[in-house]
């Protein structure tokens, strides 16, 4: 059976996810489609809408075989390290193809893009550093880099992020010396920051979300943007859990854990670093909300995206020493969800997957994969009181969501 | 002028406090009465049930002249701890004597007491840890031990909780070389842990906190057992703050803490010992009220005070290396409040205080009594979120509460 690989965050899943993976199918003639997906923390720092169960029930009706979670480690990341671990994931698990969408939509730019970046290291990373001397944050200052060295040459605008995410990917299949084909698809419509509806039946998830947090009527203000399996599974969540997930739901949690720490506490935190934590403190201490709060500590250096990510790890209070093993590669495949093709390939190939395969946590397991569950119980903290039982346990208790679909 | 000290927890300020108070100003012949009084957080791992600003205009307003802050590394303490900086402060301002209300009522029986211990304190130490062997707690092992060595001397009844304490005080002041004189009240009705209301004016603080978390009336049921300003003071905290402070407000940051912890973060904490640590965080795993985990973690050895200790300490993270600086004395004079002849008092004898004076904390002065900043900004947290931004920064901003009695 032929897997295509697909690494997503389904933050809902919507009407453009499914274009592509279509075409994403289509394009890689596979049998499957294998997700890897970030868990309850997302790229950018944030909760997710709705938990990583509900988000992989979405995506089992509408496409995907088999859902891989992306751990922590990996998945609340800088674009780089992001992209080892779900390339890497896709590669353990046996994938031919990864097919991303892109703003660019032509493969061999990124490949040679990535080409040059290796015989032009030194060059770049200079460049790079320059840049970063004039007070810009890390991906404006290799965006300014690039352009300034490769205007001859046929290379991609990093200055996209799709584009910069596809970049590493095929940069992390290269390095990882993968035999995954990297595939692209040019994205339809709807650029990612885009907070308004732009075209008739493909939204962003920003707007999607945007729109559910905004109205009243929530739910039917998107129903045209998303399959009717994610509008079923975003009303049923609200029903099971009172609300969805977002940082004012945690800003109680993360000011109480910024005002009982110490500055030397929170420097033992990822990616704290430089006096940042004087900052933040200062900060949580005159902010009543976490907008107000995200305000007042953004500086032209640190994005928010960053900042958001390092507030995601004290909210989890996930140590750099907890994260100092090696950020190259996954340790391991946990499975999330399944259809019945997914199943299928599962017990066809496991015997071949070069990493081990985990179904269900158990309790005596906790040192291995500590980072998820300890992420999982404070994504449960967002929730009212009463509500949050049931997501604090379901780490131990949920088995991988199943989909009788068959393809 | 003459003072006479009394150490306090006011939660809140009753009748009984009020016959304690006029009672100690007659016996010790004073011109005014000192309090040193716990801050946010109680001798008996509590929040108190309102701030401390509130517990000192309660007790301005009914008879005290003058309330200094027992720092938190004696308050949330064991009775000798707790009585060490108590006195210690007591001594620095310059009181002649402290006087206590006990069970036994009679003053000489507490110094023989100590004296008998201070001579026998090798057999009684070797007692005690026989007893603490068989399983039992240390205020038991003490009990037990002093029991079965003094039958025949005239010592006092160390099972009762206002003896113990009236013993640690005496102890303290003979082991700080004071010239403190101590002197005791046998104390009017209600016992300590009474639960309801067995006289007519008089009710032990329990019992008036239980009407006031039980009954929508509130107020209303406790009138006759507290002065009006109480009661005045009470509703007026309600109206102001939305609630009054009790460990269920508390308990889903107890548990966040719990559950975002590792076991080795935990044993940092003070007084987190002998493997506590992991039956806290199994039992915050399956407790959805902070009852509910007391009675999992409740065992014969651990108390249900030394527990909820544990937990405040827990809640303001307050590490082991904190509080390792020496607890025999008080290192300031945190002055909460004054009445006209209090003032009186301090600026004719401040000259001669041999701790120095705290009447408002500067922003710059954060790493002195940073403990009592961060108990405070904790405490805050037990508020509904709209009402919790004033006691946030209350232990900035507010000057020493003044109230224009002369008596």
């Amino acid at each position: 059976m032929k897997a295509v690989g697909v690494i997503v965050e389904y933050n809902p899943f919507h009407n453009g996810h499914a274009y592509h993976l279509q075409a994403a199918k289509e394009t890689a003639h596979a049998d499957l489609a294998i997700a890897v997906m970030s868990g309850n923390f997302l790229q950018r720092g944030e909760p997710a809408l709705v938990s990583k169960w509900y988000r992989t029930k979405m995506a089992l009706l509408s496409g995907v075989d088999i859902v891989l979670e992306l751990p922590y480690p990996f998945a609340t990341q800088k674009a780089e390290t992001f992209a080892n671990g779900a390339v890497s994931i896709l590669d353990a698990i046996g994938c031919q193809s990864l097919c991303f969408g892109s703003e660019s939509g032509d493969i061999s730019t990124f490949q040679q893009t990535v080409e040059y970046m290796n015989t032009h290291k030194e060059h770049l990373d200079e460049k790079i550093k320059m840049n970063i001397k004039t007070g810009v944050s890390f991906p404006k200052a290799l965006s300014l880099s690039f352009q300034s060295l490769s205007s001859t040459e046929n290379v991609l605008s990093l200055d996209k992020p799709n584009n910069i995410l596809g970049f590493h990917y095929v940069k992390a299949i290269r390095k990882q010396n993968s035999s995954i084909v990297p595939l692209t698809i040019k994205r339809k419509n709807a650029d990612y920051h885009d907070e308004h509806f732009t075209a008739e039946t493909i939204a962003s998830a920003t707007s999607i979300r945007k729109a559910l947090f905004s109205s009243a009527a929530g739910n039917s203000a998107i129903e045209q943007y998303v399959p009717e399996a994610t509008s079923t599974l975003l009303k049923q969540y609200l029903k099971e859990y009172g609300n969805f997930h977002e940082w004012e739901n945690y800003w109680n949690l993360l000011r109480f854990r910024l005002l009982h720490s110490s500055p030397k506490e929170l420097r033992e935190i990822y990616e704290v670093e430089e006096g940042i934590e004087n900052r933040l403190i200062t900060a949580a201490l005159d902010s009543g909300t976490f907008k107000e709060f995200m305000q007042k500590v953004k500086t032209k250096r640190y994005t928010w995206t960053r900042l958001q990510r390092i507030c995601v790890h004290i909210l989890t209070n996930t140590k750099k020493s907890e994260m100092s093993t090696t950020l190259e590669k996954a340790a391991y495949l946990r499975l999330l969800g399944m259809t019945k093709t997914g199943k299928e390939y599962l017990n066809k190939y496991k015997s071949q997957f070069n990493l081990p395969l985990v179904s269900k946590i158990s309790a005596y397991k906790e040192n291995f994969i500590s980072l998820d569950i300890k992420a999982s119980r404070v994504y449960s903290f967002g929730l009212p009181t009463q509500h949050a039982e049931i997501l604090l346990h379901q780490e131990y208790k949920q088995p991988p969501i199943y989909v009788e679909t068959e393809r």
